[in-house]
């Protein structure tokens, strides 16, 4: 077993020696770009210890990883395009340095790129491999879709969202774990309890994502505090107090939700009031736990040694945590 | 063997059955119009009728015949999005009968797509129809992105000009039938040919394209005869012309290349007689049949009845008449 450094630092030494700039340099050089903004990598390095934890080789997990996360970087590329993001990780993001049709383009080859990566892996595992990444990026693809689609809805109920984020975060944490322990030869019904276990771990992760948007510290939260909010978005939160105030509640929080004032610290305030008020804030802080709690079942059920076990209730309370 | 048109009703036939509308609708209903645009369906019939000339099944070739036409659209529609394009097959295109972010996503999901269908062969096909077909995708995006990069280049040169159409069209069309003959079980050399034979085939239908924009019947070429003159397109005509004529004519071109005249029929009969005076439209001739006679020596190596190679040589003489 190795430590989390040492899983990130193999990759990023495997993402540097394999992604290099070649002609067209305009398609090749924003891919580089883009893939060397940085980040925590916890995708690929999910694929090396799943397999490294499953007894494979986690070298022979590298291609996949890097797959992961390639594909993970044509998703930000693409939405940043539609959410008309300036800036990513704090850098230009890439259509804003470059332009719409570089966006498209690099991103598009990014696509293809993380199928071509599988190619190292034999005939059996590449199908196997392929049918999940496959699968998922679908679902990523419809994760964002629905997003787009709640924006103009507001009719918007809490099981929709929750499908909404699993497809459109928690899917490739599982998709990613999962990979890993097909290239550790696990058979189905392990591959599909990791599965489980990244599924719901990463829906956990997303919901704590929306509770800390507005109530996390700002000074260890990496994005603005209060930003959904000032965006009118339909977090779970926001849902969750819909459904669970009062009706005079629920029409102040609409109509909060339908302005955008210059200076949103007083509808930050009373938003965030509004959430405490209706229950909110208790019922997502349950929920949180409760998919975690769901994760860590899921792992009981894994035939594994304690201690590999013990190592992947860590990453999830670390990445829960933002410890890692 | 078949007729063309067997091929054409049963790929139809598939596609209606496999593509359906589904949830995420504003996901899945762009993705179908673009399907039933229309069109020829020539890439999915050279899958079909590869399949079938080698001895294989063609049914068998459905699936890879829709991933390859899916493909296929799924760059139209990222191309008509950067090329800004209203209309495609004389109806509204994706992105201006929805909007930019469905363009992007559809096309995603389309891209995503073309892959997941080609999961219903054994693994060992499976991988080589993904080798062949993510290499060609990725040539797809390389000649797009030459296409652009040369729109605000001078110095174009006549081989790059003929790396970017083999890459933006002939390389579709010589996997499209490649991926035939591994449908069919054909060992490495034959799939070799038959590329070569698709792609040699592929490019002199580009150059022809050029040609005939310029110089073809307005009843019975598609588009709009002069539509790459009006445009300042950098075509073979256009670069032949450069490097063959005097330095006057050369200048003159330049000149007329670098306007866009309300009224553009003169600039097109002078830019036509220029090409003419320069000895490029002769070059250009000679060009199409050199690489059309490429394509079907190519076909005289391959070991197969002369029956069916005469299919193949009607196939390409009849693609070449434009009566395909």
């Amino acid at each position: 077993m190795h430590s989390i450094e040492q899983y990130r630092s193999q990759f990023l030494a495997h993402m540097e020696q394999k992604v290099k700039i070649k002609e067209p340099v305009n398609l090749y050089e924003p891919i580089s770009y883009i893939l060397n903004l940085g980040g925590k990598r916890l995708r690929p390095v999910l694929t090396l210890m799943t397999t490294d934890i499953f007894g494979g080789d986690y070298k022979k997990a590298l291609d996949a990883a890097l797959a992961v996360e390639v594909f993970h970087n044509f998703s930000l590329v693409h939405d940043d395009i539609m959410d008309e993001a300036p800036l990513r990780r704090g850098k230009q993001t890439l259509h804003k340095k470059w332009d719409l049709n570089t966006g498209i383009l690099s991103g598009d080859a990014m696509l293809i790129y993380s199928y071509q990566l599988l190619e190292s892996y034999p005939a059996k595992s590449f199908k196997k491999l392929l049918k999940v990444f496959s699968k998922t990026a679908l679902e990523v693809c419809e994760g964002q879709q629905y997003d787009v689609d709640f924006e103009s809805r507001e009719d918007v109920t809490i099981p929709e969202y929750l499908i909404m984020i699993q497809n459109k975060t928690a899917v490739l944490v599982a998709a990613a774990m999962k990979m890993g322990a097909i290239i550790a030869d696990k058979p189905n019904d392990v591959q599909d309890l990791i599965y489980d276990f990244g599924k719901n771990l990463g829906i956990a992760f997303q919901l704590q994502d929306d509770y800390l948007d507005a109530f996390g510290d700002p000074k260890s939260f990496g994005k603005q505090v209060g930003g959904d909010i000032i965006e009118n978005k339909k977090t779970y939160l926001y849902l969750k107090a819909l459904e669970m105030g009062t009706s005079t509640q629920a029409q102040e929080l609409e109509h909060l939700f339908s302005i955008k004032p210059k200076d949103p610290t007083d509808k930050i305030s009373t938003v965030k009031q509004l959430f405490e008020e209706a229950g909110a804030v208790s019922r997502t802080i349950e929920e949180i736990k409760s998919y975690t709690d769901r994760a860590f079942t899921t792992l009981d059920m894994l035939n594994l040694e304690p201690g590999k076990k013990e190592r992947l209730r860590q990453f999830g309370t670390a990445l829960m945590n933002r410890e890692v």
